[in-house]
């Protein structure tokens, strides 16, 4: 048996998340098809973390096991002649049995981009959240370095969310004004809850707007009460960008 | 009667772009069917110029004349509540009823974007033109550099291209690697004959993989012979950035 590592792009636009479900498509279940048109085994495809529906991703890392022996690079080759265009397998390659891609990951980065122009845009409205609203960035950046260090996200976590610790650690939260009128947040942690990242974006938003202050931002951080947070930002602003192992 | 103006952007991936023809969705079409929801009279939108089937554009300009008293601004709201998502009204403005949008235009700014990466992208797919092979971006700019000023460009016009002068003003045609492994080619010209930006970007394609030297290239130019130039670059890397009054 071989474990075989896959890093995945997608344009999430189209599916109901990664995780497999009744009656919707999802990325996890159009990939493991493909994966078994090529191995004619069943598989069982493990990512790095589960992502919602409209989110997009340009370095998923997802893994299964074969008794094949179809070469690793064929695997890259072949699931990208049956995948459809808007999923992109962007390397194959054999790794250790023990390999588990979502407990072995030492850092995920996402990146949420934020359109913030008075015209929504046509080009982007799949990639980005559109806010017509001026936003004060310098205000958003302040209140995301509160961010950095070990902390208890439980403020920021989806509601339907399961068990386990609360605490993750975040190495990096930073705001950048792309070209013309793009903004980027982009965090990095060793781990993310459930929907942490679009209530952390949505929440710094309304510091952008002025409706909640740093010091708010800071309370709310330390408060552990979900029903704090401000609003969750919408799916399709966010990508995630890699899983460092 | 007043005459509106509308700055628009679009995805064309679903479009069998700008110009109306039987049987196929067209630019042109499905917003001169929602001004008419608006006007309730028939209208003729007329453009800068057509773009082909898959061509975006973040700045197209296009008016129509009405007799309606709805408010200019009005126009913007109503159509984009009208619209489909990948069509967007940035502004509309009441403008003098003997502007030609096509004949006013002063520059016309075109941008051409490559994905120069080893593996194609989910999220890119619909708006750059995936090259895996490297290219030599110094040989490219320097060939680029022999269209700035005026020329017969008959040699980068499409095959069934209409009569008029071939002669055409470069005003700037610039390579810049983006972040990543994006590639940006902006031209500017005073006009663009048919298939002009695509004929040259698929000429100065081969400037890079070593197949057209420099030399050669300002030869396709001057021989004015289509029989000589590159291949024709695909839709979806360009975009129409800019119309100038």
């Amino acid at each position: 048996m071989r474990k075989i590592k896959l890093l995945i792009e997608y344009d999430g636009t189209q599916y109901h998340g990664w995780q497999v479900q009744p009656h919707a498509p999802t990325l996890q279940e159009v990939i493991q098809e493909k994966i078994m048109v090529m191995t004619r085994h069943p598989v069982h495809l493990l990512a790095s973390g589960r992502t919602d529906a409209g989110v997009h991703a340009l370095g998923q890392v997802a893994c299964f096991m074969t008794p094949t022996r179809i070469p690793v690079s064929g695997f890259r080759h072949g699931l990208n002649s049956l995948l459809p265009r808007d999923i992109r397998i962007r390397s194959a390659e054999e790794t250790d049995p023990a390999f588990h891609p979502q407990y072995a990951a030492k850092r995920k980065t996402y990146l949420y981009r934020i359109l913030n122009s008075e015209a929504p845009s046509a080009v982007y409205r799949n990639f980005s959240w559109h806010i017509p609203l001026s936003l004060d960035v310098p205000a958003m950046q302040e209140a995301a370095g509160t961010l950095i260090g070990a902390h208890d996200f439980s403020s920021f976590q989806g509601a339907d969310a399961d068990g386990m610790t609360t605490v993750r650690e975040v190495f990096r939260a930073e705001w950048r004004g792309d070209k013309g009128k793009f903004l980027s947040f982009t965090i990095a942690a060793n781990g993310f809850l459930k929907h942490m990242v679009r209530n952390i974006v949505g929440t710094l938003v309304d510091v952008g707007k002025g409706r909640t202050s740093g010091d708010e931002f800071r309370r709310i951080l330390t408060a552990r009460d979900r029903r704090l947070a401000g609003p969750t930002a919408p799916p399709q602003g966010l990508f995630l960008l890699e899983v460092t192992y």
